[in-house]
């Protein structure tokens, strides 16, 4: 694919989702627990404690989009989940109040995929790197001190007060990058979350991320033929956007 | 000073006023009439327009605050006052409205001071880096990218929906980085940003900036005791935050 071919000559910033596509939320929050489990002397299994943490993410942002939360950030919707798993998981007791302030800041600790950060230094010198995230502004800002992520401006879900995907959130990007829909192309792991970047507007890149959900989860790499690029990883998407 | 004495060990973000404070937007602004003027053939004193442009932002942004105009983002403001100018200086039949862009967006191109970049670099390693600037998102964005300012985010009276020296801006950014006010550290050239933050509860660093106002001008460099700090310029302001 070539940029001129496809009219992405005129994309002057790239929005990233971040959990899942920039980085790898499921083995490091795995690593956070079994660190936390070990000083605590806990027996859990740590890896079905991230999935099923992550997977009370979807349910707590619909519970705040249909209104029965007013807006909260993403690390207080954590929270709840947190203190839900630790009592179903049978270590309620055992975890302080500090304990769970920690365990629950490990989604501020997340690691990039090997390819990242090298790939987001590449495409920094042409184009302005934005987070478009919903996880809160705090929170993306102490992951990228952490993480060394070269984010020229950290957009997220709380400075539109709507979470993805919701089309507001990708509005509020472009409003505030002063930028029209199309000269903003949405990075991501996660096909939902392009289709709704495109109904917007926006261009779309799919980054495959098959060990998103572990080694043994089957991947669905679906590629849908509205998104713009495809590409294996941030190596390859600079390579499609910056050599096309 | 120490760190401990004052209590400034707490601190974990520095918030930059970025006009004059991070940046001399006089010697750009007029650099860049300059560079204009000589392509369309104009005689203007850039100096004067660059003091009388400058000099239409504080009533622009006090008609927002009065109610007189809805949120208007600084961009806009600028262009309202540029406007006026062009007709007062006797250019506004000379520039075509690509020109009049172009020059609104000097202010996008502003250079830093000499010390602005390394001393940024210095506290970077130790604290988070946030602009807090009446700048709009976009203006932000583009200036860092131009004069490589390593920002951790990109935090405007955009985000507030009110222009400093407002109350709502200086808790918009601790309430963003989930900081407390003590936490914080408001970094200025201008008694008025710090003495509001203070009043908020922010901590106040000010930066001697003598120039801003160019050579001829008698600059105030008064030093109101309730100030936490009080710097030369960047490099002493990281001498003394980081080897206290």
């Amino acid at each position: 694919m070539s940029q001129t071919q496809d009219g992405l000559a005129e994309v002057r910033a790239l929005t990233f989702d971040v959990f899942g596509t920039v980085v790898d939320w499921r083995s490091s929050v795995i690593r956070e627990g079994e660190t936390l489990g070990q000083t605590r002397g806990l027996s859990v299994d740590w890896a079905a404690f991230a999935d099923a943490w992550r997977g009370g993410y979807a349910p707590a942002m619909n519970r705040v989009r249909r209104g029965e939360l007013p807006w909260t950030r993403l690390d207080d919707l954590h929270r709840i989940t947190l203190d839900r798993l630790l009592d179903e998981f049978g270590i309620g007791e055992a975890l302080s109040e500090e304990d769970r302030q920690h365990l629950n800041h490990a989604w501020h600790r997340l690691d990039p995929w090997p390819d990242s950060v090298p790939g987001l230094q590449r495409l920094k010198s042409h184009f302005i790197l934005a987070t478009l995230s919903n996880g809160n502004v705090s929170l993306l800002v102490n992951m990228a001190k952490h993480a060394l992520l070269p984010w020229d401006c950290v957009i997220s879900a709380e400075l539109a007060g709507h979470y993805k995907r919701d089309p507001e959130v990708y509005h509020k990007a472009c409003d505030l990058l002063d930028l029209a829909p199309h000269q903003v192309m949405m990075v991501a792991a996660h096909q939902d979350d392009l289709q709704a970047a495109h109904r917007e507007g926006l261009r779309t890149a799919f980054v495959k991320r098959p060990l998103e959900h572990g080694p043994d989860a089957i991947p669905d790499l679906t590629v849908d033929p509205v998104f713009d690029l495809v590409a294996d990883d941030f190596h390859d998407l600079a390579n499609q956007l910056l050599d096309p």
